[in-house]
C-alpha cells in the first residue's frame, strides 16, 4: 500500500444516497478527493461520477467496498490515470495526424501512439520522422472484408486501448466496429448531423451555409451516427468555394479531434443512449 | 439636383471591364464613392457590386448611363437608403418580436414596423405597448388557404417591402411565398440543414449535439431550404434537455434574426443560386 | 413540513469528508438530490457546493444539522429558489434595459424588477410601457454625494436583493458600493481588464483590436475591478470605427448582462478572492 | 510577355477617381480581374487596394502606367504571389513551431522556412526532423546587444522576407526591430492590450477572466504594441489555474499565428496608423 493518485469512474442506475455511500467509503479509507464531478440524468435515472482520489489503499479492497454499495448493474472503474495506447488509421491527409504526432512526441496529451496504419503510403515519411511504425495496407485489389481483416490483424498485434480515425476515408463495417465498442474515435468533416456521408464540404458549399463544422465522435455501427464528443465551427462566407471550405475546415478538424481525444484519454467521457456525458 | 447619398446595387453577368465602366461614369459625374464592395462569382461568372455614392446628380440620367454599359441581363438599383417597411408575422413566442419592437422604437436598425399579425392573441399586449397595430388572425376553423388569404389581405393593406417571420410557427404555402420573392425572412431554430422540420431542439437533444444553432434565411418554396443569410451557434452539453436547449436557443434566434435583418435592410445582401452574397 | 424544492449553498474552508458528511445528512433526512455541483479550490483550500434538494423537511432543523458538520467559518444558505427583487440603474441607453424589461414581463429569468432609476428622463417612456416605476434622479446641480444619497434613499424604499447597473454611466463611490457587497452587477463595455475606464470603444478603435468584448461583473470598491461573471466577444475589422464598434458592442453587452444575471439569480455564482466560481 | 497571375497592391492617399483610373489601365491592357478588394479609410483619407490580375503584360510598363495616375505618395506593388522566405525565432515551446513545420512541409501556406534560430537547443531535434537548419544561439554569457548581433548575422545569411517569432521569449531591442519594419510577426499569449508583458496567463488567472486570448501582431518598437493582425479567444472557468490556462492557450496561439501568417503571406494585410487593414 503506497500513496497513489487514482481515478474512480462510476456509471450506474441512479439510487438515492449514492454520493453519500460512495464518499463515506472514501472518507472511511482516509482518502483525499482531489476533484469530483457527478451527474444524474433525470430522464434515464442514471448516475455518473468521476472522482480523482489520493491516498494509501488497496485497489481491490476499495473496489469491492464500493461495489457493495452500488446497484447491481453499476459499472465501476478504479485505475491510475495513464497514457492511452493508440493505433491511428489515416488515408492521405496529414493535418490531424501531424498534430497528434507532435503532441505524442511532446507529451501534450495522454496519448501513446503505437503505430499508424494507412491505406496509402502518402503519410509514411511523416510518421517515420517521429520514429513510429507505419504500416501501409492498401485496399487495392482487396475486398472490403479482406482489407479490414488485414488491418484488424495489424491492430491486434499492438493491442491498443483506442483506435483513432485521423481522416481515415474508408467506411468501416459493423463487423469491424463492434469489436471496439466506444473505443474508435473519428473526426467527421461537418457539423453532424448536417452533411452526413460523402463530400460534406461540397454539400455545405451547395447549401450556402455561413458556418462550417467538424465533429469528433465515437464510431458505432451506423456511419456518422455515433455519440458526439465535441463539435467545432468556423464562419465562412460567399467567397468560399468547396475547396477553400475544405482547407479552412482542416483547422477545426484538427482542433476538434485533439480536444475530443484529450477528454476521452483523461477518462472524462461517459456514453449513454448514444450521447456523451463529459465530467 | 441636390447633394444626396445614394446606394448603387448591381447584380449582373460578369464581363471584362465592368468596374472600370461603372466607376468611369461615377467619376465623370463627379460623384464621391463613400464605400465600395464588389464580388465576382467565378463559377457562375456573375458580378455583384454595392457602392455608396454622394454628389449632385439626376437619378434617372445616372441610371440610364450606367445601364448603357451593363450587360443586357444586369439588374441595377439606385436608391436612397431608407427604413424598410415591414409586416411581422408571429405566433406565441415573444423573444424575437420584443427585440425588434425595441429596435424599431429606438431606430437601432433600418426598420419601420407597420403591423404585427399573429395567429394567437398572445403577443397583442406586447405589440400594443409600442403603439403598433396588432392583427389577430386565428387559423382555427379555417383551411390553410383561407387563413393565408386572410393574412395576405391584411398584409396587402400595409404594402410592406419585407415580411418577417419572427417565430411564426405555421408553414406558408408556395402560392403565398411566391408573391414575395426574396422578401420573406424567417428565423429557423436550428443550424440548417441539420434538423429541418418540426421540433428541432428535440431532434438536437436526441442526437446529442454539442452545439445548437439558429439560421436566418429567405423563404422560398421549399420549407427551410431558402438562401441562408446568417447562422449563429452556442455550445450545449449533457446537462441540457430539449427544453433548456429551446430556452438557450432563443437568445441566438434573436441575434441571428436581428443581424440578418440589419444586413438585408441595409441592402447588403444579394441572392444568387439559392445562396447569399453579402457585401 | 411539506414536500419542497430547496437550494443548498455552502461556501466553506475545505476539510476532508465534507461531501460525505453533508450528503449523509441529506440521505438520513430522506431527501432527493436533483442536481449537485461541488468545487474545491486547491490553492485556497476552499470548498463550494450547490445542491438542489427535494423532500419533506424543516428548514431550520436541516440547517442546524448541516452547520454542525461544517467548519466554523463556513457559510450555508438553504432557501427556496425564487425571483430576485431588483432595482435597475440606467442612464440613456436602452438596449440592456429593454432586454431586461421584456424578460421580466415574460418570466424569462428569475428577476422581479421593482423599479428603474435613471439620471436622465430618456428611458422613462420605455419603462412605463412595462408598468414599472421610473424615478428620474438627475445628477445636475448635485454633488456626487448628494446624488448618491438621493439614489440610495430611493433604492432603500424598495429593499432590493440586487442592484443592476444597466449601462449606468456614473461612477459609484466606495461608500455607496460597500453597502451592497456582491449585490451590485455591472455591464462594462469592454473585454476587461482591457480598456478600463472611459470610452473603451474609442480605446479599442485606436488600438486596432480585432475582437471587442463586454464584461459583466460584480462591483466592488475599485471601478471595473470586481469579480468577473461572464465575458462575451465579437469580431470586428478595419471597417469599424469607434461608433460602429459601440453599436455592435451593444448586442454583446445585452447578452453578457443577461447571461450573468441568469447565473447570479439562479444562485449559481460564488465569489472568492475577487473571482467567481460558477456551479 | 506571357500569361501571368499577378497581385497588385496599392496603398495611397485617397483621391476621387482612383478606382476608375486604375481599372481603366487594367481594362486597356486587356487584363482579367480575378478578385478585387478596396477600402478607403475616411478618417485618414487613405486608399487601399488589392487586386489579383491575369493576362499578358510587361510588369514595368504596367507599373509605370499605374504610377502615373496615382498620388505622389502612393505605394504600389505588382508582383507574382509566391512563397515567403522566413526565418523563425523560437525558445523552448514547440506548439507554434511544430504547426508551421508541418504546414511548410505540406505546402499548407505560402511559407518557405529557411531556418530556425533558438536561444536554447530544446527544439533542435524537432526542426531537424523536417530537414531545416537549426541554429542554437544561446543568450547565456552575452549582453542583449551581443546576442542580437549574433542572431542578426545569422538572419542576414538567409535574407528572409519575414521573421516569425514563434514563442520567442526574449525582448527584441528597437535597434533590431527597426531593421525589419512590418516584417516581424509575433504571437503574444494574451488578448492584447490586456496583460501586456510577462506571464500573461498568471495575470489572467489572478484577474479571474472568463475568456483567454492570443494576439498575432507585427512587432514595432514598443513591445506588444504593434499592429494587431488577428486575435483568438477561448472560454475558461474557475477550474483553470494559470498552468491549465497556459496549456489551453497554446491551441489558440497556434491558430492565431497560423491564420495571421496566412493573411500576411498572401499579401492581404496593409498597415496604417498602427492598425491593419485586411483585404
Amino acid at each position: 500500500m503506497t500513496q497513489k493518485k487514482y481515478l474512480l469512474r462510476i456509471d450506474s442506475p441512479d439510487e438515492k444516497g449514492l454520493v453519500y455511500k460512495i464518499t463515506k467509503i472514501l472518507f472511511d479509507n482516509n482518502l483525499n478527493i482531489i476533484s469530483n464531478g457527478e451527474y444524474v440524468d433525470n430522464e434515464l435515472k442514471h448516475f455518473f461520477m468521476r472522482t480523482e482520489i489520493e491516498g494509501d489503499f488497496d485497489v481491490t479492497t476499495l473496489q469491492n467496498e464500493i461495489n457493495n454499495v452500488l446497484p447491481e448493474k453499476a459499472k465501476l472503474k478504479l485505475s491510475c490515470t495513464s497514457k492511452k495506447k493508440v493505433v491511428i488509421l489515416a488515408t492521405k491527409e496529414h493535418h490531424c495526424l501531424g498534430d497528434l504526432l507532435i503532441k505524442n512526441a511532446y507529451n501534450d496529451m495522454n496519448i501513446d501512439i503505437l503505430a499508424v496504419i494507412g491505406n496509402y503510403d502518402t503519410l509514411e515519411a511523416l510518421v517515420q520522422k517521429f520514429d513510429i511504425p507505419y504500416h501501409h495496407i492498401s485496399h487495392e485489389n482487396l475486398t472490403r472484408e479482406q482489407h479490414e481483416t488485414a488491418i484488424l490483424q495489424k491492430i491486434n498485434e499492438y493491442k491498443p486501448e483506442y483506435i483513432v480515425l485521423a481522416k481515415y476515408m474508408r467506411i468501416l463495417t459493423p463487423k469491424f466496429v463492434e469489436q471496439f465498442p466506444e473505443k474508435i474515435i473519428n473526426i467527421h468533416h461537418s457539423f453532424l448531423p448536417a452533411f452526413i456521408g460523402a463530400n460534406p464540404y461540397r454539400q455545405a458549399y451547395t447549401r450556402g451555409v455561413k458556418l462550417i463544422g467538424a465533429t469528433a465522435h465515437f464510431v458505432n455501427n451506423d456511419l456518422d451516427d455515433g455519440p458526439i464528443i465535441i463539435q467545432e465551427i468556423i464562419p465562412v462566407d460567399h467567397t468560399y468555394d468547396a475547396n477553400s471550405m475544405r482547407k479552412a475546415g482542416r483547422e477545426i478538424e484538427k482542433v476538434a479531434l485533439s480536444k475530443a481525444l484529450k477528454l476521452v484519454f483523461e477518462e472524462k467521457v461517459f456514453v449513454k443512449n448514444n450521447k456523451t456525458i463529459i465530467l
